[in-house]
């Protein structure tokens, strides 16, 4: 979830990094009553993500800015499309321009992209769901872009939920299965919340009965070839959610998909998201 | 520049982020006394970018982490490549290893990016410079990787240099060109710090003339056909430094250089950039 | 989970409020290499909580300051137990003496007062645990302390497990039950993410049946008489995790927990833990 | 004093630790336009203490929330007065409920144990005071709860008056007293600005002549049995304030102040007091 | 430039500062809702500069305090001239008083003291300019000033613009002069963004060609006698900038200005300027 | 008192406003190995205070940075003398220089400043006090500069001593005397803890007796002349503090202080003080 709080705290501090001392130029060439009204335009089409961040740029720069949103956060719109108007103070648009664009271009990148992943898998029982391999310092906005495309979050850090991957398990097991994990994992589960979710991700099949013993709520199937991730679907025969990660992109989740797993995780969805072409058009004097 | 005090303040928030309360995983599933070892490889070629930053990842987890670098920002290397180690604790490690590959994939991705466009244009006296088009909070971060791939940076923010871009142009003189836009852009000059470097767009040949009267140091040609381009340049006669800007992507960028253009400014090094395959393969109990 | 980062942060914190000035008295009575040696002891039984935020509050006030633990969190002790020693100079054992103490006696406190509801049900399947009924802004210390006790946390916050109370309820379905409260939970179930846990709080028998149609992870009897109790882990059956809450006292757990319940949530861990009597006896000159 | 700034900066960072990336089951549960109406209700009888806090946990979670307080701090209230009225969008009274509740119970809580003491006294000259033994992070709150409850503050900490204390005066004069410790204080008191007020322990009798002679203005009679104590008062004889500390509970209080001191503090004012049984009880849809 | 943000987020912690647990003496003697009318007073003549920041402090510290500003920075008044009237709470007023004339107090001090360095030039074409001698913390605040009083501010930090001083050259050629101190200050400059402005201090004649081959934007004359300044001015010829520094006070800055230099840098401007006699006339009940 | 977190704190605030992305010039122009020693020489003689801020700047740019200080906070010298060494990489060196030499000449010149008030008043019982007239934000030092100059501090602030002035009592009793005032100021000094020290300021001798009888610890007698001044003094008699404010400077403070009073409080020490000449020597590759 995205909160008031954190857009407001997290667009002063871009405001801030963009301006630190003030927009020197705004303040030398423009009269201080010239006032202006600007339009966000799509250049292509696509999902909108991060209509509100977009409004709060101009309205912490300047309170006497009024922003009018036409669309909201997870509507498609189309190349040509006026998604915002604003107006207000000409010095206070052009200010504010630049930091509202950069949030709203990359928001709405990845809510654009993630809504063609969720496209390939509707025809299934998947969810595509993100990842942690986010921007440092903007993961809830870019957890809020997936939900606008249509996806599913993950956990949102180490902290909310339990993900035991290879490397745990090769430190609490040295590699070993059977019995001996699921008793390592069970007793670590059992300081636990009781709260937590655990999931424990397994790279081949014979880890999945020792993984589900444990009281596994997920199994994360990583890397898994098609034949043995439709297999390990079977195995896990719904006593636990199947999550397929790993190499997949726009070529590979449908198929992914179809194997029956309930998530897949899509790291491309935040790591590998570019800027959807959005522009403000400024009028002059209106 | 990057600053070792702005590295430890936001990779400090990003740990915050990624581990509110720390890491329930490592916590439940991992002996404290566990140590490993770990290699930062790289699964495609690229240019390094972030490598401090990496490590202070690792060291602001837990200072007892050790972090060796096997390569400098700004290095090429290959698939493959191990580019750093860290070993300690292995709570540690497991805790500050995402945030730690989010940074470096991101910045290196930039770099590698920023390195294509260089090679592009090697063999002509332009420079590609980057844009204010970067991710909120991350600018020092991401300048600094387009600086790592051979780039150059353009001004920091609104606050360290005069950009006069069309619609100031439009407040300030209504349009008007010829003697109008010369007084009214040396009035503007007229009020700044003699520190202040002065840079116009403009997006017709016919601007050229008065801004360069006006004081301009830097013409902008903001999406110039080439033959106006060519013309552009000509036409400021090395009296301001002529910058080339918009619609520049991997396919046109060579064709905009040998137009004569000092700089090209190129949004897409951070706007379009995506993360570099690294990875962190953990060896236990090393 | 508390962080070394926590601690110091929240510690510093309260070095600040208590000495926003530095201490005046130290300042001005004592010879600045004056030194002294005090021992943490116990003035009555208890089980120890914040040892290492003990620690910090004179690690933060002065570097020189050395500090040996002499028991670890969780730890029960006597009357008179020495449980840290701390020397180095005497102006900074005094100026940090108050913030070290009121972090170490608030949290035993907590610690030992939910030994005692550990205690009382130690022969059934009930763990003990917290609630969000904590100290603003000391969530995370008081929560460890709990653990210190023996007991087990509960969801850290609203951003990591879901809990739907009465009113929650009330607002979903104006009161109603079987399947429409079903249908209304299932429906925002399924835009959870999958790793969420889901917990339901119930206030008659009735309502249980259709909770656990909808998906509950855990099925809170909220303020049950016993016999109700008894019936609703029955009725549960083990499909969800039954846990008890309300009411809950040192007289009242016992038969609580032998009721059947997996969970007892205990607001009074934390709201009305009193600080437990631990002194810092200071030997001047040692 | 608590200013209306300590206030919001603390509630905000109570309402971030609550929910730092939202109230998801408020979310995914409640229609965003369902409105509500609670009431703040009294369980037990108390002396109300932070009711601009509560009311400003729902101001800062949204501004649309409405606040009505039927009670103003410091106000007595039998079980079952309704001291409070919020109304407003039902996903905003839940999200802000039970950091508004925390912070009014615990204030609520050290008022009521305040007035406690206070009637006691009511019939001699003392005031019960507080001490610096308030939990980290909430001096200011707990202070202005102990002046709900009728009590006094103390000084807020060690930098706004000076106390010296036990170990203070064994560094100052390795135990000595008389006219070394006359002299030694007061070259102490020499040094500090002419506005500090200055309190000085003492365990025995023989240490009164001395530190009054040195220019205190407050003894604190630490520890003292009854006839000491009433010695103690004579001794001093008005030529300063007379504050009696140590051991003092509900059975102790009273005797201690008919010995005739001036002032009685009580660190069981804030470190022992428990939370107050405050409720909100929703009314949806209201 | 000064922001508003900047202004908001000093003045807090200014006021922090000033009362960081309220403002103990109105809230002991003043009634709540007693009121006050207060009028900021010129007790000598000056320039204006602050008006905004003396406003902040009132609203700040109370939103219901109105302020109306007779006057605007930058302008000049007379003693007795009546710049700014306040109203609202009696305790507000004097919470905030002495923080708001600090700010006006010190700020005026400048702006006039730069208007009596602006008069002195004005028949010449020399602009005065600050330096960075500004109060830590406050250069935002100073700079502006100089503003108020008609001056120009040089750059406003060691990031945004080049100044090679005599250190930088001594490190970077040893002392060498000629074609090797123009190759080395090149090889620097070509590493620049193209944005930024160069500067280059000398201190004798012989440096001026070597920096002007390199392509300094600006020349500082440091500490020239007369006579060297005009051969200086006469040396850089129009090329560069030519900025006189260093020795500079109100009996030497008027022949300094007759050399010719375009630039005369004033150190005193904000590290030797007293506060500006401001005061606030309170009336009562008003 | 300055302690070494307001140091820390500060004065990385004052490196971040002044090299918010770095030292551009440094890092274009100096070799990363290049290192350099250099001397904090005093151009004026003087009294030192900042010697630990000064060197607190070097260290939080580079911890591997030596600062040896040659004379300690409180030291008089003469022009010429060398205060400290520093030494260390040459880009570090550069870039901490001014932000160091920024807080020592402030502090100095505050410090030589009041040693100079101190010097006229060494043969009477008078002591110099700071007022709140101090820059904002930087309070605690130059409260610790007025110590190394030999004088005392006043109230830090609002918050820790009550100061009754003219418009406090013009709204407590609207002008009255005598016993209205003695009964005005007896009810609001009820309120206060007893640590709190009350100052009440007079600007008439009549008001002296009703002030001492409501228990005022310092009269404050304002702006009086010599001959009342005497008179105030006699009249207080030792029953409380005398203190003389307003007016105050190097020419009329000897006569103040052989008036008898106790305390002279003067602004100028803080609001006109300027900066001490001390320049940082640079040796390079030393």
């Amino acid at each position: 979830m995205l909160t008031p709080q954190t857009i407001d705290r997290t667009v002063a501090l871009a405001l801030e990094e963009d301006a630190p001392w003030g927009d020197i130029t705004s303040q030398a060439l423009l009269p201080a009553d010239a006032t202006a009204r600007a339009q966000l335009v799509a250049r292509v089409p696509g999902v909108l993500s991060g209509a509100e961040v977009f409004a709060a740029a101009f309205r912490l720069t300047d309170p006497s800015v009024s922003v009018d949103l036409h669309a909201a956060d997870g509507e498609r719109f189309e190349s040509g499309a006026v998604l915002a108007t604003v107006a207000g103070p000409a010095q206070s648009l052009l200010t504010a321009e630049r930091v509202a664009l950069n949030f709203a271009q990359r928001m709405s990148g990845i809510a654009t992209l993630t809504a063609r992943y969720v496209a390939e898998v509707a025809h299934t029982r998947a969810r595509i769901v993100d990842t942690r391999k986010t921007t440092p310092g903007l993961r809830a906005f870019e957890r809020h872009a997936v939900r606008c495309g249509g996806g599913f979050n993950h956990r949102f850090s180490l902290s909310d939920a339990v993900m035991a991957k290879d490397n745990h398990l090769a430190v609490l097991t040295a590699g070993a299965t059977g019995d001996a994990l699921t008793a390592a994992l069970r007793a670590g589960i059992a300081r636990l919340p009781h709260t937590m979710h655990v999931e424990v991700e397994v790279d081949r099949l014979e880890q999945i009965e020792p993984v589900l013993a444990a009281g596994a709520h997920t199994v994360m199937l990583d890397n898994f070839a098609l034949a043995d991730l439709r297999r390990g679907v079977e195995l896990i025969g719904g006593r636990a959610i199947a999550e397929a990660s790993g190499g997949v992109d726009l070529d590979s989740v449908r198929a992914i998909a179809e194997s029956g797993v309930d998530v897949i995780s899509v790291g491309a969805l935040t790591h590998s998201a570019t800027a959807l072409d959005l522009g403000l058009d400024v009028v002059v004097g209106a």
